[in-house]
Order: structure tokens, then C-alpha cells, then sequence
């Protein structure tokens, strides 16, 4: 689809894009798609993904996949989407105010999975590249949303995303970790929507690292000072978003396959119904891709398809003392340390 | 609870409120919240509604009341709050620069009914009142959102809130009703909620009748000139909310009374719950009360209160040409004249 893209003019210097970065890219957010789906359609053995190919008629379109009724998911969507126009919209050139007046480019690959059994967690992944004249960035990341307690859970979700992370740069999990918690959190609920994983955007190779909008966070509980950071080329920063794309399958599918055999009742099923509640309080009242999206023509299906198959609110829940239900909340939906946690099991 | 309210002084004529505005409004509305709730439990002879009352620590409180699993009610909730504060949020500000640096006063019930049947519509009511040093206004309506096409029941709710409208001034419905319309609209699904009813907001008294932010589409369909009028005093626009707000059993319980012996079947239900996912749509991301309260430490409770206790996403469903549901699609979930419908059938 980059075929009709418009092109950028760059010099050509070690911290810009190569020539045929939009190509690249887009392949590789091509490959991931295709990677998770197959990956995901091994494990559910039942459930098969249907693809709808879309296109944008400001320039570019989609491929958007889902998975009803499957074996583990009851759904799950996968998206690739890669975008270009004249101009950015303003909630992101506020960000990147060089971008101004110049036309941009878009892609990126984003994933929501619902299973079926409460003992299975919700997760969330998405990756995205921006180029718009003299300025370019990546973004994304991935975040888990269990409805019971398991710290193993946690603790595996964080490694293996730490591992990524620490290919890399030794300070990216610690800047990217409470980022996520920062931004996964539902202020109305004083909750966070899960326990994280990691979360960044506008990483751009400037020697600073970007660090969010509330860079105290990272520095005062997990960073050493970060402002004075060698210049990190688009390659690396490339190389570390594919790793991080690529750790997907190994972050979650573990912990689906320990816990598919649980067996479950009425009560968990409806506490799962219940929190899925609070996936689509935070899409809907504070995801900025999904505002954004809905208030600029996005393809409305595939931007929604992150909402759960079927969903419960209740007045006035709070779980009773001393149950499973009642440690998610205390311990789960606060941010929380996984990787030094103290065993197994919480 | 409005005694310890602080008092606003003012000047005493005829287009300003009486002294004792305040306890007048807030004994309205509370007798609004009551004559409601007989009626529905009157009515749903099962369901009884229970009250939560609480306070606001920055000052006012307020008494929640919910129904739950009711004969006719799947749920219900009907609020009465009443608050005052040093300074009105930006938001409203924007519309009414001259209550800045003056403390106010807000009251208002509002209500959302979601029935268990398919062939009852859900609907809304909200009445509000707000003085803020020189100014006051008024603001409200209800809105009725059907999941099965009835033009018989459209036609019913909108003459019953005409005939409330016309009592107090000939143009009120020809611009209360198009701003219903424009407000209970969801842009990313080109729907509007339902069949819409009356809504109005800053009506203040002025000559000059408030017509919205669209004031071109009430004056080009409806009306004849509206910036001449007569000014209006705070005791017309009282008495207007007044008998719009007890006008709503009027409007409603026929039309549900008419309904509830209709048997349905799993096709009807899942219509209806996947159509409650545009209600949820629509609150969270366009209605300016529930985010307003998200974002400013409301009672999360009672604000969400509003959303149905049991909600389905489904991606790309489309309703089957020639069915009922893709008649609701067609018809109903557009802007039409149901004063002047053809006929009792579509």
C-alpha cells in the first residue's frame, strides 16, 4: 500500500531515516499481524481470524482481523493500518510542533484479546511509526488485564518485555514501565487498567530519551538521570520495536496455556464481565487513540473492535474482604514492582 | 441542603431570580426525583428503587436512587444532587464568561431507565439549574431511545413534550426539539441515540431565545425569527421546567405499558444489547455530564449509574435489509417530524 505514499526529501545523515524506511516498516508491521494471528490461531486450535481489507480515502487503508467464538478468545482483533495526508492533526502536532505544514505518514499494527475464561487476562498491544517532513517516531507497547490474581502472571508479562527492553538500552523498562501504569489508569476509578507491561511514544533518537509527560515518575523511582543519552539511530530504535513486537507471543501465551484448564462459575464470569466494564470506560473516556480516531473518520469498526464481546455494569460493586476478587484490586490495579516481587504467588 | 449554601446577593427585579430561588428549585427537583420513583415502582410493581445519599466534601450532596431487577426495569437509577462551589469549571465558563469569579450554585435530577424488554425503549431525563453571580439558567430535556420502530410511540413521547412546550411559549419545541436531535448524535456511527425528544440549555430569560450552538438549523427548519422575543422571566422559564419535568410519566409509561406483553426471543434481546452499546457509546464519549463529572472528582457511582447492566459488541453487524431492525436503522435513528408522522404506522 506504500506504492502511493508521497515522499519525504531527507538528507541523508546516521540519525534520519534510510530511504526506504516506509517500506520497511510497513513490512514489518505486516509481518507482526501476520505473526500474532498465526501464532494466536495455533494456540486457540478452533477459532480463525476473518480479514477486511479497507481503504482510506484521504490516502491509504487496512487490513483489520478478528476471532469470534474461538476455543480460548471469545474475540480477539489484529489490525494493520497504514495512513498518510496532508497534514497532522493538532493533538499530535502539538507534540511535534517541527511537523507543522509538512505531509505525514502512519503505520502501525494494534491487538485486543478477550478470552473466554476469566482466569485468561484481557491484553492489549500496539506499535506505531510517524514520519512528517524534518521529524519521525516510534511508539507503542503492550499491557496485561487479568480479572484474578496470579503474580507469576505478572512477573512473566514484565520479564519478558524487560528482557526485550534491556536488548536494547539498559534504561528503556525502567523509563517505559511507569509510563504505562501512567497512562493505563482510570482516574474516575483511581484504579489502573491491569498491571501494565510497558508504554512509550515520540521516541525520536534524540540523545534524551522521552521519557512522557510526567518524566519525574521514571526518574525518581527507576532511572538514573537520562537527559545526557548518546543519540540513538532510527535503526536501533527500529531493531528494539520489532524485538518488542516479537516478544508478544512469548509474553502472553504461557500464561493462557496455565491457566485455560481452570475451571470457573457463574460468579467468575460475572466478575470478568464486570471489570471488562472498565476496558471500555478507559477505551471510550480517555484512550487517545480511540478519541482521536473517532473524531476524525477513523474506520469506526476496526477502532472499536478493542471493545469486549459482551459486558456487565452493576451499581455499586465493591468485592467482599478477603476473596480473589478483592486482592485484584488491592494489589493488582495499583502499579506494583513485578520483576523484584517478592515469590511466586502474591 | 441547601442551608449552608452561601448566599449570591442581588439586585431585585423582575428578569432576576426571587431570594429564595434556591430553595424552590432544589424543593422541585427532589419532588421530581419523588413523583418519578412512585411512579415507576407504581408501575413495575416489583421493582423498588434504593437511595444512596452522600455529600460532596467541596460542598452539596446529593440521593441516588437505583432500581434493580425490577418487572419491567432490568435497571433504573434517578439522581437528585445539589452543589455550590467557588468557581464553575472552564468548561461552562466558555459559554457564560460573566459567572467568572462568582461562586455558584447547581441543582438538577436526571434519570435513565433501561428496560428488560427489547419492545420498551430506554430513555433519559435530565433538569438542571445553575446561578453563578449575575447569571442563571436553565437547562434539560429527555430523549427516548427505542430499539424496535413504533412511529405510534415516537409520535406519543414528542406530542406529549410539545404539548408542554406550547403551554408556555409557541417556539419552544420548533428549537428544543432539532437541538435534541443535534445533541443525542454519535458522529462516528452517523446515528442519532434514538427518536430524540426536547432538549434546551442556557435558557436565561433573555429576549433573545438560546437556540443552541447550530442556531441555523432551528431557525431554517422550524422557526420563524427568534431574536425579537419578549423577555422571559425566571418565573416563565420555572414554570416551563416544571411541567416539562412532570411530564414525563405522562410521555412515558403508556408507551412502556403498551409494550411489556410482546413476547420476544433471543434475537430481539441481542439487538437490544448490542444496541445499549451505542447508549455507552454515546456517554462516554460525547455526553458532556458524564465526562465533565469523570473528569472533575463527580461521584463516579451515580454518573455511570446511566449505563446498562448488560451491554454486547458485535464487530460489523449490520441488520438484514427489510427486518425491523434495519427499519430503526433507516428511520428511526434519523431526524424526522413526528408531530406531523403520516400516520400510527411507519
Amino acid at each position: 500500500m506504500t506504492a502511493s505514499a508521497p515522499s519525504i526529501k531527507r538528507t541523508s545523515t546516521k540519525y534520519l531515516p534510510p530511504e526506504d524506511s516506509r517500506d520497511r516498516i510497513s513490512a514489518f508491521m505486516q509481518s507482526l499481524q501476520d505473526e500474532i494471528c498465526q501464532g494466536l490461531e495455533t494456540f486457540d486450535k478452533v477459532g480463525q481470524f476473518q480479514e477486511d481489507a479497507w481503504q482510506r480515502p484521504e490516502g491509504g487503508g487496512g487490513r483489520s482481523r478478528v476471532m469470534s467464538e474461538g476455543r480460548i478468545f471469545e474475540q480477539g482483533g489484529v489490525n494493520f493500518s497504514e495512513v498518510w495526508g496532508k497534514t497532522l492533526p493538532p493533538s499530535i502536532l502539538k507534540h511535534r510542533p517541527e511537523a507543522a505544514g509538512h505531509s505525514f505518514y502512519a503505520t502501525g499494527t494494534s491487538m485486543v484479546l478477550h478470552p473466554k475464561s476469566p482466569y485468561i487476562p484481557t491484553v492489549h498491544l500496539n506499535y506505531r511509526y510517524f514520519e512528517a517532513g524534518p521529524v519521525w517516531w516510534f511508539g507503542g507497547g503492550a499491557d496485561l488485564t487479568p480479572y484474578y490474581p496470579f503474580a507469576e502472571d505478572a512477573q512473566h508479562f514484565h520479564k519478558t518485555f524487560k528482557a526485550a527492553c534491556d536488548r536494547h538500552h539498559p534504561e528503556y523498562y525502567n523509563v517505559f514501565k511507569p509510563w504505562c501504569d501512567e497512562y493505563f489508569y482510570l482516574k474516575h476509578r483511581q484504579e489502573t487498567r491491569g498491571i501494565g507491561g510497558i508504554f512509550f511514544d515520540y521516541q525520536d533518537g534524540q540523545g534524551k530519551l522521552y521519557r512522557g509527560p510526567h518524566p519525574e515518575k521514571s526518574a525518581s523511582q527507576y532511572s538514573r538521570s537520562l537527559d545526557e543519552l548518546e543519540p540513538r539511530s532510527w535503526e536501533d530504535l527500529f531493531a528494539f520495536v520489532q524485538d518488542c513486537g516479537r516478544s508478544f507471543l512469548d509474553a502472553y501465551v504461557p500464561i493462557a496455556e496455565r491457566r485455560q484448564a481452570i475451571e470457573y462459575g457463574e460468579r467468575e464470569r460475572d466478575f470478568q464481565l464486570y471489570r471488562r466494564g472498565r476496558y471500555v470506560e478507559f477505551n471510550l473516556v480517555y484512550d487517545r487513540g480511540t478519541i482521536f480516531g473517532l473524531q476524525t473518520n477513523g474506520r469506526t469498526e476496526s477502532i472499536l473492535m478493542s471493545l469486549p464481546p459482551l459486558v456487565r455494569w452493576e451499581y455499586s460493586y465493591y468485592p467482599e474482604a478477603g476473596t480473589p476478587e478483592a486482592q485484584l484490586y488491592e494489589t493488582f490495579l495499583k502499579p506494583q514492582d513485578w520483576i523484584h516481587w517478592p515469590g511466586s504467588a502474591v
